[in-house]
């Protein structure tokens, strides 16, 4: 992986991910990294990625890293787990700096925190067939056991904003409730947009199932990789965030605030490969 | 209008839509027409369409229907709500053959469905705001009164194959119960996702409300036109139809049997435009 200047140090920190779901991450930046100046490419103009082939996905990465790399950052956070489960080798070796996807912090995290070395897993189609946080686990120890499960509907209700309620708890329940029964100890939160669900979920599975959110794994590896090459962005004045899209940018900033629990004052639209 | 020529009538029927949601369309050609070949292009590689400008939306749907086009189809149906809201002019001003949507039959069906002029419409986000089946109605009827309500969720649940059972029903409840105090008798699918939860749509809004599935009205559309072209396919063999989409082709062929009812031997994926 490419270190980073310190002459970049001041630079902002790129982040993309298919929509809304990363800003979970941002949010994570600004409680532990409160300093960093954070660019946010969301591709509201061609989400969802959880269904769509590898290829494809690896391809919409790239462009949306070259864009953010425009912008002069200092690193690229893939906030996607569908992205990052897919395409982050590819963008590691394409890209002059570093990358950081939230499948291995994950991981490792999961590792750490599993007693009985039984771990569950969830997350979108996509990212569940591609069996990425297995690979990562399994490499990490090949005793850990996992336990996947695809829950395709929790980006919808996230985004509609029915976090709790009866329709979340019967949805959790219809995906995850024999995932209580199959004695893992530490569940992973493989989407972006699960936090939101944190609750609900833990109420499904029981409350002796440590949940492990990627977003706040990835962000204390960012918080390493800056520390290491002297990168941290001095304190002169407040950090001045941007939030793009490639679409839809009013919908992103109402759906937006909900994930950041606080107000986005501007969000730009700008055009990426086909989207208008 | 242009007219299908009598030589062309064993030629297939070509239908597009921004995935597989145009597959209720198709599964009533099966019941009405079942002499008719069809050629079905779901754009995967570029869905939703809901989200994106009405430009883009109509270079995406011309992009499409020449696809089509190269298969010499006789005629083309744009299976796709927000396609028909927003893109059926330029294509039957650009294309050589005749092309129906999905909007304007699904309007003059509710229109003569309804006895008291109270009509609901519920779709996904982009048609409910393009207000393209109210525009429909009151240039039919202006005493039309027109009540609509965006269902977002219904898509993903539709594709998750949730129909029945109570997360539908309390999502149904949460969307539709104010529907069953408003009066309306009439109650448009404005989405071709939507004749999957037909029944669940029936038990929240009342049975006395008649549902209008623009699936059904766009193919009696379609089997008119056929016949006073004299361009129905002669009974010779049986039919042979082609699947092509743009991405994902499995998770295609596993949701579109749900949408069928019935096997999908082979989904061929093809490039289109720029996606992979």
């Amino acid at each position: 992986m490419s270190k980073i200047d310190i002459s970049d140090a001041g630079s902002a920190i790129g982040v993309f991910d298919s929509g809304v779901g990363g800003l979970t991450v941002v949010k994570e930046i600004f409680k532990v990294l409160p300093n960093e100046k954070v660019i946010y490419f969301g591709d509201t103009g061609r989400y969802p990625y959880g269904t769509r082939s590898p290829e494809r996905v690896r391809s919409l990465a790239l462009e949306n890293s070259k864009m953010l790399l425009d912008f002069d950052v200092k690193l690229i956070i893939v906030a996607c787990n569908t992205a990052s489960s897919v395409a982050l080798d590819y963008l590691v070796d394409a890209l002059p700096i570093p990358v950081v996807g939230v499948v291995k912090p994950g991981a490792y995290a999961a590792a750490r925190t599993t007693r009985n070395g039984k771990i569950g897993i969830i997350g979108t189609t996509a990212t569940i067939e591609s069996k990425s946080y297995e690979r990562e686990l399994t490499s990490l120890n090949p005793q850990i056991e996992c336990v996947e499960r695809a829950c395709p509907l929790f980006v919808a209700i996230a985004e509609e904003g029915w976090t709790v309620g009866p329709i979340a708890r019967m949805i959790s329940e219809t995906y995850l409730a024999d995932l209580r029964l199959s004695g893992i100890d530490t569940l992973i939160l493989g989407c972006t947009h699960y936090p939101l669900l944190r609750s609900v979920i833990s109420e499904t599975v029981g409350q002796n199932v440590r949940l492990v959110d990627s977003a706040e794994a990835t962000v204390k590896e960012v918080q390493r990789l800056l520390e290491n090459s002297d990168a941290l962005r001095p304190v002169d004045k407040a950090p001045v965030h941007r939030f793009i899209v490639s679409d839809a940018e009013e919908r992103f900033r109402v759906v937006g605030e909900r994930f950041l629990e606080r107000p986005i004052d501007m969000v730009q639209r700008m055009i990426i490969g086909e989207s208008l």
